[in-house]
């Protein structure tokens, strides 16, 4: 099986399968191909008709969209318990990784991923406090009642928290303020090894995509 | 069963569920909550803490988002067919319908869907664009490698003709010009009986929404 990723330190979609596969111990293979670069485009295609990351490539399917990936690595692993085994928790989930899916777009573009770099909260508008408040009001919601035995947004790691893990970057790396249950669930998030891995090979890339980068000093540059 | 929806002649994401349910010959109720009225957020909230239509409730399990609502249909019902049967074709599926859930903002946010209105083709820009090719490119590639029993994308009708069914009603209602094949399947959709009814009862509607109208003289106007 072969994931084919953008750059670590800002491909957010690329992130979900690759934490996903990698904490629930799926073997698989890793094909970066670097982001804005000239012939991306040209990789990409060679790979998936969409011509964006993540893709999966499995033998002759080649399923691309973070979350149909993920879906399809659940149908594929059935014991990895990527989704949750109870059918409301895993309704739950799935309602919350299609709303990540969908939505949160003024988070997404005033906050893009960046793990290199830690910026210092500011006020970036009505739409962005709104998604921050959604964001921790479903984590609540979640741990309060799907939660008790773990971590994690219903308790062990599921894919709906692979969805929610650029989010928690996101949080992180604009200094957002959050309350202690979601800087507790944060925590988990960015305690896991594979997502340490992940950002510390993201911190060491030679790439500097301007259209990642807000116009704004970083109060403080991992290298 | 409950499915609240917003206004047939206006909420794409609710007909997704609706078409898929009809189709499928699932039973259920419609709560239908007007859109854009002074106590729309109210009522919604009471139902959903997404506060957005399309919502399933079933007993105690709340669902939300389109895509979430056909998966929790597709394993509540698996006699439905509502994923095609053969794996990769359902991989493909859901790589689909995710790339429609979360893409082709352009196209959404140029030509929102307004079924009793029939506009002109006009160039709406180089997004809209891609993005109408887009669609057409992966409706063909669909219909060549997964469609030969029937019209739909996969043959038989599938969560992925409902996902897209409102693009073909926008590319039906902005009179965007597209190849035979993609007629074919638009027609197809459209023929659904499921498809009229829905349209019939959104054009009696006595809401006019707005920020659903653009700003253009209509070719043809249903009553
Ligand atoms: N909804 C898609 C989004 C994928 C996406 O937008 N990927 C970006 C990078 S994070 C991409 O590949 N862009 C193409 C490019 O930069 O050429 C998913 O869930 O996988
Ligand atoms: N990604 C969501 C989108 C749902 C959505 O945006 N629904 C709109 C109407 S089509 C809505 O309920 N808006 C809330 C409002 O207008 O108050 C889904 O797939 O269900």
């Amino acid at each position: 099986m072969k994931l084919v990723i953008g750059n670590k330190n800002y491909s957010s979609w690329s992130l979900r399968p690759w934490l996903a596969m990698s904490v629930a111990g799926i073997a698989f293979e890793e094909d970066l191909v670097p982001l804005d670069q000239p012939d991306t485009r040209t990789r990409l295609l060679a790979r998936s008709p969409a011509a964006k990351v993540p893709i999966l490539i499995d033998g002759d399917v080649t399923v691309w969209e973070s979350l149909a990936i993920l879906e399809y690595l659940a149908e594929r692993f059935p014991d990895a318990g990527l989704w949750p085994a109870d059918p409301a928790a895993r309704a739950h989930a799935r309602a919350i990784s299609s709303e990540m899916h969908a939505g949160f777009s003024a988070l997404r573009s005033a906050c893009p991923m960046n793990l290199r770099k830690r910026f210092g909260w500011r006020d970036r508008g009505a739409e962005v406090t709104r998604d921050v408040a959604r964001v921790q009001q479903l984590w609540s919601d979640c741990r309060r009642r799907f939660g008790h035995d773990g971590p994690f947004l219903f308790g062990d790691f599921t894919a709906a928290d692979a969805m929610y893990a650029p989010v928690v970057a996101r949080f992180d790396g604009y200094s957002i303020p959050v309350d202690e249950e979601a800087g507790a669930y944060m925590a988990a998030v960015m305690d896991l090894p594979a997502f340490r891995a992940w950002k510390a090979a993201g911190i060491v890339e030679p790439w500097v995509l301007d259209i990642d980068e807000v116009d704004e000093p970083a109060i403080a540059e991992a290298r």
